[in-house]
């Protein structure tokens, strides 16, 4: 390990709380914080343990700027491999910034965001995709979405494409060994086995592509779009899908949302309701002006709600509905649709049997009362593909990695070929590299500073 | 010490950031953080040394939640005086959360505003008046208001008041006991000490009462109003003022602030700037309509600033600032006034000397280029007692120290008058008890639940 620079970050969130993190790592960082860090059993920081904590006081020459617990890890076992301290100080701003400014005139610089991560990698604890997972982490905000980056950072996606590329290098040494003795026509790599791996790296590859799919709605949050007419009772269906969940955050600090979420949390998957705010402005119907923007928005949707008012409903406003449903349905065959029809609790049960009887598959609900609403939910559910999730198996969920799949499959697909046609070992080698090379990418076996920036310019910084 | 319910929280500010710390304390702060934190390298938690750190995973059954720090402190040495563990784990909102339901679900509750502080100081960790400069320091936004509050986290305040209590306690079971012997009229107290005592006690009572007019302005910020006609540069004053602290923070994530702030940091103390959006907005001068609102303005500074543009002086309109300024000084002899020309940019050499003639105690700045600013910024400083601070004296900051001061100091000038008239030892002994009382109020050996709760409501949740 050449000299590293010594990083310091806040590593909290910034505002006031009790408690904030300030973190220095790098080869300066135990001897930074001993000229700062005054232990109050005059302990020398430097001489102690890993992963012990020291009560002391942080001082600037005589100024006492803050009483801290100080806990050091040192290297390799800390987050980035690295020496690094933590101070544990009052959450206050400028004590935050006094510890941070004194660390700098310690010569010290400004962690770059993701920066520790960074490090991290590149003194390999952690490989390039679980690297990636910890911002995903960081950012999940639904059970799904966290279940995904813990896997990933747990190295399960990693170790399925490592695994691989392992195999994969190994008949490329086996077929490029071949040309170094191509005058006496040896064969050190076995035909018949290598069809097989390239027949298995294949199917993986295919699984891994198509999880994407699920993966990264699983990730994102399902879209999905609420049309229909003005008033019949968009926002307080929202409220009634975000009651549960606001029932169970309402009782921890800093939790509360605002009434109305774009998000919104079902069974621990997270649906987006894209453009709610618009819609519940717009006057936007199938027929009329609105079409456009109503089509626009169902684009963007994996689900659909259509919903109307019972109360709005004619006899002869029924075929009317049919043929809206209808259009959108031929529009759009590859979207789930659901036709909602609201304010059940207004109207009698002999007209409730005469609609869902005369409308295609409708579920009739009340937002207010919340009748309907858990079967709704479960509707919702049904349209996600959770049993890849349950069964714990490898879920793409990152664009980069996709590509890189794309890419890699592109390789094996012409390495296939070149096995029908018999290609030339020499030929179907630089194929081989190909692929190894997007599957390197993935997990940052092969990688450039470009690649670093883009990946790590999307953390916080202190991460 | 009693069974302690165990209390979880959020340690760390609401929001996503790389690091959350989340605490547990109380008898089975050990015990819940065993069930759900599995150290990756098979050690027991609570075999483990106090002050130690140890990398795992907190799971609900078989479900990794995340991959966590636990930090462990056995009581005494916490900062509660309890056991006490520290989860440093990714800074996702929904990962604190489902960390904190776990702990729930395994029988702790969450922790009230400030409990963990509550507890510190019931177990005799620090006391009332240390506990309180906690949520001081947290506040704490310049080097002024941080000092005071780290000075008395360090019980500098406390030390003086709980010396005199002993030294006053000690007089007090003197008397008393020579009520025991009524009948043999004897005097253990000895009177000269005893009125020397009592002066002794009466100067440090003044002099901590008159340090809380210095104490509440560094702590709270020296308010300040500017008054004088629209679009004299009121808002690019402030914004030059604001300027070199901008520039400081700026390069620290998350400490960028609003482009005009209320409070301007000034050579480490804050100055408020009385509702300066208002100052904006409103058309008041001295005369005129807006008189009152001006005066309303002045009432609530400490110190004045009369801004004015040298463009529009007139030479006949010298004798109305004048006037006006007369006006101010007049009815508001305490206030400290300055008198600003702005825009000093736009006259000539000439002309600025001959204002300076003119107008009394005139600064002359230009907000634009910066001309004056420090200037003015020195003037501000001068204002501010801040003797008191450099030499480390004992400065009051907090109204409830300040009130029990005052009716301690009552009660000691009752006891006073009872010396000078020669009041038996049974009635003095009354007064004593009750200047004893307000001692004790104030370092919290004596205290009820209404005083402590209405402390420790103003704490955050997990501090």
């Amino acid at each position: 390990m050449t000299h590293q620079e010594t990083i310091v970050a806040l590593a909290t969130p910034s505002g006031a709380g009790a408690i904030a993190i300030i973190r220095l790592s790098g080869d300066d960082a135990m001897n930074i914080a001993s000229q700062i860090f005054h232990s109050v059993s005059k302990k020398k920081l430097d001489k102690q343990k890993t992963h012990t904590v020291h009560l002391g006081h942080i001082k600037d020459g005589s100024r006492i700027i803050d009483e801290v617990l100080a806990t050091i890890f040192k290297n390799p076992n800390s987050y980035t491999g690295e020496d690094v301290v933590e101070f544990s100080c009052h959450g206050s701003a400028f004590i935050q910034q006094e510890i941070i400014q004194l660390c700098l005139r310690k010569n010290a610089r400004m962690a770059t965001a993701g920066e520790f991560t960074l490090r991290a990698f590149l003194n390999g604890k952690m490989d390039l995709s679980q690297a990636e997972a910890v911002a995903d982490l960081i950012a999940s905000d639904s059970e799904a979405s966290h279940q995904l980056a813990i896997q990933q950072m747990r190295g399960g996606f990693s170790s399925e494409i490592k695994r691989l590329r392992e195999e994969l290098l190994n008949f490329a040494s086996l077929i490029e060994l071949e040309l170094d003795f191509a005058e006496e026509d040896v064969a050190f790599a076995n035909r018949d086995d290598f069809q097989k791996l390239i027949s298995k790296i294949t199917l993986v590859l295919k699984r891994l592509i198509d999880s994407f799919a699920t993966g990264n709605v699983l990730k994102n949050g399902i879209p999905v779009a609420i049309v229909g007419e003005p008033n019949v009772g968009k926002s307080t269906l929202l409220n009634a899908l975000l009651n549960e969940e606001r029932a169970i955050v309402s009782d921890i600090a800093g939790t509360t949302r605002d009434t109305i979420e774009d998000e919104i949390n079902i069974g621990g998957i997270g649906f987006r309701f894209i453009d709610t705010a618009g819609i519940r402005e717009t006057t936007d119907t199938i027929e009329g002006l609105g079409i456009k923007k109503t089509f626009e928005k169902i684009e963007q949707a994996q689900v659909v709600i259509y919903l109307f008012n019972t109360q709005g409903i004619e006899n002869n406003a029924v075929e009317k509905f049919n043929t809206e449903i209808a259009k959108i349905q031929n529009k759009y065959p590859q979207k789930q649709l659901i036709v909602i029809a609201n304010k059940l609790d207004t109207i009698s049960k002999e007209r409730s049997v005469e609609l869902t009887s005369k409308i295609t598959n409708l579920q009739l609900i009340s937002a207010k009362s919340g009748e309907g609403i858990d079967q709704l939910k479960n509707t919702l559910l049904n349209f996600v593909n959770t049993g890849a999730l349950r069964n714990n198996e490898t879920i793409v969920t990152n664009t980069r990695h996709y590509d890189a799949l794309l890419k890699a499959l592109e390789e094996i697909n012409r390495v296939q070929e070149g096995i029908n046609i018999g290609l030339s070992g020499d030929l179907m080698a630089i194929d081989i590299r190909q692929a190894l090379y997007y599957f390197g990418e993935i997990t940052g076996e092969i990688t450039n500073d470009d690649l670093l920036g883009n990946i790590f310019a999307n953390f916080c910084i202190g991460k």
